[in-house]
């Protein structure tokens, strides 16, 4: 059965438990089930019914550590409105049970006057390694990564070592990557849990730890921090401050949800969707909407372009009104394949397979390419050419063709790069920017063809 | 530094040191690299440079294990034009050094002689297990899968366990999580390294281990097994056979490789350009030819039937050139609008945040906001209707607007459902596919409507 289908079907039985006021089958069910799949069941539950009460007593029936292993799961909207349900101690007991990352994203999404209370009712260290978390920009490693790292003192044997990674491994994120840190909290070395077992008990850690470790600073993009730890294959990346002390680690689960949500996030913007925060099914109405118009509407402004070309070659369509059949046939083609080119660029970019020094490389690529591509399909569109409007004009609509493919290819390639250097993201460079560009330019490249060649 | 410009940096020193001889920077060099690193510059290396020879004396100068790493992270291309360069046996040995899963890619690369010739060179044991990676389907959990896990029989103490860890440490995969097989070889449950070093050592590994296992069947799509990774935030996960018998496991960077490649693979089916083997700038350009123009000519043939309906509507726009004007504007905003909900539509469903089920959900919300969508684009237009073409023709372009918008939007909810159900990858829902038939609708629409109110 598909991980969908089991979910859906434990949260029937769980709401059927529910409205039946049948607690035995509810303290039965819930233990056998996984922290993923109870939140995944909530947010199901919470998407379908307004009404967050359901999904309060439900939390509320489960253990401490699996309520915070659960929130930790949620969306940022989820979690703030059911800490809105929730009195400052039962909140303040349940971020204490949170793994440090997550206690700073739930953080995050409460408002600054309940934040104030809650700091000045922790503990002083709690409270400082809270805020420091909770300080990093979003969508930086320092704001993805955990403070529940195993750290190490230099000096130690293996056996010392190993006795370290058993007390620490209950609270720690990951005990399989072990950092050695010097006097002054500095990364001095690292260690696989691996390597630490079959080593010899007495030999001493400093001599068998790796030196030259990969490392990141708090600030680096979170898409670099996933490309390195998916370029390694590791199981883990520290995180260092501008002193090149320690100051966490990204695991590869925390990695690759960022690799699945920067992936989401190109390819809405592949389609002049803005960033929404949850999907698409549960996302508010509103906010889909404000994503969507922004793009649209400059979009119909930049389509005028192409009215002002059609105003501008009136003469020759009222002319050879058989031209317009042509139309959208040409500059949907060129329109294709620009998407398709900006596409592959854009891709490329992002996992890091094109660089900005290859410009020139995949522009010689395209043109030839494109040229292949704007013959074939001049081939494929010329006889219907013949037959609406004669050879004359199967030779314009074919020449057209090649013209407008090769264009609206090269304008794919070139967009992006021109983007990147000017600062944007060149995902930017969408299919429905670079078709409206390619209509713009398609139906003048069209009519002056046209009156070049029907002139006469 | 970022990762490109530090590999770009040892690319050119590299290069250098060849183009001079210099075999002493060659070996101060290599030893300081990582493999994933050495990799990444050899294919970089071989994507300007045709010839393979100074790839392959590259890998040569490495160490056996070295190379063996090094040669896991090349693509399937470069794999097989280098084992071509290999007596039969050196290529033995780098098959033999090689971990189980990038054995079977490497040996499935080979031509069907070679692969003959090699298997009847191997042991036994080592053949069967060759044979039987590389006969599962690619795409699918088998093929992803690696043999080199850690499974202990049940009845072990907690310390005997420890003891089978150590000694298979060096060639397993990982050693974190672990593996517990009955008598018939079925899996019968599972313990991580953490749980393992914390335990009494005294205690038995059968009282202590998690007997409800999440595990996948060989034959599971690799996008499943990605998703279960990822959902469950495991480190590994297991694969059995029809028998349920242990055959191997899949762990978290391959898991993170498959996620990275479906992104990539729908980001590109949302252009419409097929599945390529290897990045947009090493691919071969007849294979870039290939996978772009099939559906550039089925779309050339779809936009036909805006032309078709342009030349049906004929008389009203011969009768009103200055409705031509309008044409991109309103298929173009249509397309834009449609591309979008297919998009998200197409991303939910492959996130697992759209299930089947969500359909109607889906439309209801759609209508709202495709609704609202249209409504504001119509205002932005109606102006530029009113100086173009007076009252009539701005009314004339707003309805139309707000139809199109509607109609395109519902149709990208639908599309991907609608493949979805005839069998068919949602994804092949691309933009311009969407906008080929919104532009073809969206002509018949317009001039329906301007023929209604216009004639009079």
């Amino acid at each position: 059965m598909s991980l969908e289908a089991t979910l859906q079907e434990n949260k029937l039985l769980i709401l059927d438990a529910l409205s039946q006021d049948d607690s035995e089958t509810l303290e039965s069910l819930l233990p056998d089930l996984r922290s993923a799949d109870i939140a995944a069941i909530l947010s199901d539950i919470a998407e379908e019914d307004e009404d967050r009460q359901t999904v309060f007593s439900l939390l509320e029936s489960l253990s401490i550590e699996r309520r915070a292993n659960v929130f930790g799961y949620l969306s940022g909207d989820l979690q703030a409105e059911l800490a809105d349900l929730m009195a400052d101690d039962r909140l303040l007991v349940l971020l204490e049970e949170m793994s440090g990352d997550e206690r700073a994203d739930l953080f995050n999404v409460l408002d600054e006057d309940r934040r104030e209370g809650l700091l000045r009712r922790m503990a002083h260290r709690e409270r400082e390694d809270l805020k420091r978390l909770a300080s990093y920009e979003e969508g930086t490693a320092g704001a993805v990564m955990t403070s529940d790292y195993v750290a190490i003192p230099s000096g130690l044997t293996v056996s010392q070592a190993l006795m370290r990674v058993r007390q620490t491994a209950p609270d720690a994120e990951t005990v399989y990557q072990i950092y050695m840190i010097d006097d002054q909290g500095r990364l001095a070395g690292t260690m696989s849990l691996r390597q630490l077992i079959v080593a010899r008990p007495g030999a001493r850690v400093d001599d068998l730890m790796i030196k030259d470790v990969i490392q990141l600073g708090v600030d680096a993009p979170q898409e670099e921090v996933a490309r390195i730890v998916a370029h390694y294959d590791l199981l883990a990346v520290p995180v260092v401050d501008e002193e090149e002390r320690l100051v966490g680690i990204v695991t590869h689960d925390d990695a690759m949800d960022v690799v699945e949500a920067e992936a989401t996030e190109d390819i809405h913007k592949g389609a002049s969707v803005g960033q929404l925060e949850g999907g698409v099914s549960r996302v508010r109405l509103w906010s889909l909407y404000r994503k969507r118009i922004v793009w649209l509407v400059l979009l119909v402004f930049g389509n005028l372009f192409s009215g002002a070309g059609i105003a501008y070659f009136e003469e020759t369509i009222a002319a050879q009104v058989a031209l317009v059949f042509f139309l959208p046939l040409l500059i949907g083609s060129g329109g294709n394949a620009g998407a398709q080119a900006a596409t592959l660029t854009v891709r490329g970019m992002a996992t890091g397979d094109v660089g900005i020094r290859d410009w020139g490389k995949l522009m010689g690529r395209e043109l030839l390419v494109a040229g292949a591509l704007g013959l074939t399909m001049a081939i494929a569109v010329a006889p219907i050419g013949i037959l609406r409007g004669g050879e004359m004009v199967a030779l314009v609509v074919a020449m057209s063709m090649i013209s407008i493919v090769l264009f609206g290819s090269l304008l794919g390639i070139c967009l992006p790069f021109l983007l990147d250097r000017l600062g944007w993201d060149p995902a930017t460079a969408s299919a429905p920017l670079v078709t409206t560009i390619i209509d713009a330019c398609g139906v003048v490249i069209y009519f002056t063809i046209a009156t070049a060649m029907l002139s006469g």
